[in-house]
């Protein structure tokens, strides 16, 4: 397929988290559109799992959903950080707790269609502890949850946060290979 | 836990797709700190299937990738739309196919930091033939592909569009017991 062609940016906003960028491009019938984009560091979200198949989750209130919400552990990625540096960072900010086994699940885009923003997703394995200070602005209730009643829930639409739908289906194969059995939750 | 309280919402932007508003609010602890909110209308996607265990994807331009994306069919709802409107519109404009067995799969937030958009996922089943016209700017192509090969992309990583694993996670359970040994492919 004919792809679109950038042919220009403007930014016509800079917030605090984030820029808009006027993106002006060339349709593949060759009208041209301008589109507004989020322009916003790529982050990195994990799926800790303790050795006897507990996960650990946050909860905090969220703007977009106006009020709190059950979500793994996740965060943006500094200037120059790495994504697996990150994902350390936010794990012993948001935890309190350091993995020796980090296994990289992918990544994907939340809303591609406005925002540049990419995810990269981890299941932390092996954990210890080894707090580091949280932001001072981060309110996160820590909660710990059997990986079953948490892969139950996921099934059951009871989770309203996507990217921790998304990083569950991408660990999912990993997990029942530890975890004998937890594939057979996504049957009715 | 003790929630935020919202004390202000100012426009800061009049974008296209979007607002950008700017969130005055009370932290827990009593401090102040303003927030900017992408306020976006809310939208539907859906995962059609065919009674031989097709998926309909699409493949299209996304402006946050700077690529082509392979996803599930999913647009904005429109004014006054209710979600299974907006489904059953955005079905038929981007597979020319209607529904007569559309399956709510709950909902969710895609980046709850920034965003208020909330998503709508369906499951499309019993289709046939009824196409509506498709807005100009959209430049689509149409891809079928069996479910276990569907699957078997989004446990492996492979696919990068938040929502459609979202919504692929939300399906397994009742894919599962219409086409058995679906789940399956969540083993390693």
């Amino acid at each position: 397929m004919k792809s679109h062609e950038i042919l220009s940016r403007k930014k016509v906003l800079e917030a605090h988290a984030f820029d808009v960028v006027q993106v002006g491009f060339r349709l593949p019938d060759g009208r041209e559109r301008a589109y507004d984009l989020v322009d916003h560091a790529n982050a990195v979200t994990l799926l800790p799992v303790t050795a006897d198949g507990e996960a650990l989750l946050v909860t905090q209130y969220r703007i977009g959903a106006e009020g709190l919400m059950l979500e793994l552990p996740a965060g943006v990625m500094d200037p120059g950080e790495q994504p697996l540096e990150s994902a350390r960072r936010e794990l012993r900010e948001e935890t309190g707790m350091d993995s020796r086994e980090l296994v990289e699940l992918g990544g994907f885009f939340m809303v591609a269609g406005y925002s540049n923003e990419y995810m990269h997703a981890y299941l932390a394995l092996d954990l210890s502890e080894a707090p580091l200070e949280q932001d001072e602005d981060e309110f996160l209730e820590l909660e710990r949850m059997p990986l079953a009643e948490l892969y139950r829930r996921a099934f059951a639409g009871e989770l309203t946060d996507g990217k921790t739908m998304v990083t569950l289906m991408l660990a999912l194969p990993e997990l029942s290979r530890r975890f004998p059995g937890l594939e057979e939750l996504g049957r009715m």
